[in-house]
C-alpha cells in the first residue's frame, strides 16, 4: 500500500495505471473511517484490479458554522485499518487540491435545493467540485458512495451524467451499529447516552417504511408517526428534516404510488445526523 | 475524415483512440468555419496524431435576447473545408448534449465578471460547462482555442486548471481579414458598409498599443483615444467595453506596469464584434 500526498503524483500513477489497462475503484473518503468505509473499500477490491482510496476532509463543503475545525482526523488508524485492503491511499493536501486562485465550482441545481441542500447552502457545490477533482486525478472506473448519504449519492450520479463522465457509481448499502444507528464519523461526537437515542433514526425510519408497505400512501401521516417516535427521545436536539421523496428527482411525494426513499435529518446532541430507508413499491 | 453524431460513438472512438496510445487534437467550433478555425485545425493536424473537430452551436451560452436561432449553419460547407483536415467532426444533437433533466453547470468565478461576463450574463457558465463536457466526451492531449475570444481562453485555461483536468490549451493567434477585421462567423451579419467600418477595430486597438509601447501608461488616456478612433466610424452601433487588463486575471490595469491585453467588444450594424491585442512590456 502506498500512501500518496501530492495531486501530481497521483495523477501519474492514475495515468500509468490507464496505459496498462487496469481497472480503477475508487473510495472518496474524509477519514476517520469505520466499516461503512471499510464495506466500499472491500467491494471496491472485488470489483477492480486497483484500489485507491482518499482521505481529504474538504473545506469547501462545510459552512462556516459548521464542524470543518472539529470534523475527526486519524490519518495513522486510517491507514493501519486500510493496509492490506487499498493499493494506494491519497492523502492531498488543501492547498494542493485548492490553488491560489481557486474560483471553479460545479453546480448541480435543482436536486440540492430540498433535504440537506436547504440546510446547508453550498454543500453540495463543495461536495460536487471536490469529487469531480478527485476523479479526475485519480481516473477511476468504478467510485463507491454509501446510501446513508443518499442526497450526495444522487448528486455525483447527476453530474456524471450531464457532464459525461464515464464513471460507474456504485451506491452500497448503509453499515449500521447494533442499535441500528448508521455509522458514521460523526458519531464520535454522541455521547454514550446520545448514541442510544439516536438509534431510534433508523427503527423510526423502517417502521414508517412498514407502514407504506403494509397499505399506508399518506406521506404526511407517515412522517408524523416517524416524527412522534423520535421526539420521544430526551437528546434529540433539533429535526432538521423528515421527507419522503422520489428516489430520481428527490422531489416530496405526497401520496405515495411508487418506490420512494424516506429522509431523516437532525441533531442528537451536536452531532448532525443523516440517514434514510427506500421502500420499493 | 468520419462524421460522429451521437454523444456516445464518439466516446468509443476516443477511448479506442486512448487505448491505441494515440494523442488526440482538438477544436471546438460552432461551425461556420472561416480561416480562424481552420488555422487552429491546421495545428491541431501538426502536433497530434488524431485530430477531432466539434460543430455544436451550444444554446446554453446564448442569453435570450441574443443570436442563437439566427447563429450562421452550413453544415455541408463546413465538412469540405475540414476534409482532409481532420480525422473526426463530431456534430451532437443539442437532445443528445443536454438530456432531459439536465442540471449542471461549471462556474468560473471572478475573471468572468468583467467585460464580457458582464454584458453576457450565463455567457461563460454556458461555455465552461459544455467545453467541459466535450473534454470528458473526446478526450483530447490538446485543445485549440483562437485567442480573438481571449476571455473565452482564459476561462477555460483557469477551468482546466482548478478542476484538474490535463488537456493542454493551446491559444492561437487570430487570424484576420485584409482590412485587419478579426475573422469570426459573425461577420456574416455585416453589410460590405459595416464590415469596412469595423476594421478600424483592430487598427484602434494597435495604435493603443503603439501608445502603450511609446511610454504611455495612463490607461484611461489610451482608451479614450482608442475610443475616439472607433467612434468615427459610421455604422458602429454600441461600445460594451474598451479594456485594459492583467493577461491573468482579466482585472482592469489602471497604470501599465507590466503586460497587458487591450481589449473591445461593440456593435457594428446588429454584429456583436470582439477582438483584442496583447501588449508584451
Amino acid at each position: 500500500m502506498e500512501v500518496i500526498r501530492s495531486v501530481k503524483d497521483m495523477q501519474h500513477i492514475s495515468n500509468r495505471l490507464k496505459k496498462e489497462g487496469k481497472s480503477i475503484g475508487f473510495v472518496p473518503t474524509m477519514g476517520y473511517l469505520h466499516e461503512g468505509h471499510l464495506s466500499l473499500v472491500r467491494r471496491a477490491r472485488n470489483e477492480n484490479d486497483v484500489v485507491v482510496v482518499s482521505i481529504f476532509v474538504n473545506p469547501i463543503q462545510f459552512g462556516p458554522e459548521e464542524d470543518y475545525a472539529r470534523y475527526p482526523r486519524d490519518e495513522k488508524r486510517d491507514l493501519s485499518l486500510l493496509e492490506g485492503l487499498a493499493d494506494f491511499v491519497f492523502i492531498p493536501d488543501v492547498k494542493d487540491m485548492y490553488e491560489e486562485g481557486f474560483v471553479t465550482y460545479v453546480d448541480v441545481e435543482k436536486i440540492t435545493t430540498h433535504l440537506c441542500g436547504a440546510f446547508r447552502p453550498g454543500h453540495f457545490r463543495g461536495v460536487a467540485t471536490v469529487v469531480l477533482k478527485l476523479f479526475n486525478i485519480v481516473k477511476p472506473d468504478r467510485a463507491y458512495f454509501g446510501k446513508k448519504d443518499y442526497q450526495q449519492f444522487r448528486v455525483i450520479e447527476r453530474m456524471c451524467r450531464d457532464l459525461n463522465l464515464e464513471v460507474e457509481i456504485v451506491p452500497c448499502e448503509t453499515v449500521r451499529e447494533k442499535n441500528g444507528l448508521a455509522m458514521s464519523s460523526r458519531n464520535v461526537y454522541l455521547s454514550k447516552e446520545e448514541f442510544e437515542d439516536a438509534g431510534i433514526i433508523y427503527k423510526a425510519l423502517s417502521y414508517g417504511k412498514s407502514l407504506i408497505e403494509g397499505g399506508e400512501r399518506d406521506s404526511k401521516s407517515v412522517i408524523s408517526k416517524i416524527e412522534n417516535m423520535i421526539r420521544e427521545k430526551p437528546t434529540l436536539k433539533k429535526i432538521d428534516y423528515i421527507a419522503i421523496v422520489d428516489p430520481m428527482t428527490l422531489e416530496d411525494v405526497k401520496t405515495i404510488k411508487g418506490p420512494v426513499v424516506i429522509l431523516f435529518a437532525g441533531y442528537f446532541g451536536t452531532a448532525r445526523l443523516i440517514d434514510n430507508v427506500e421502500v420499493m413499491l
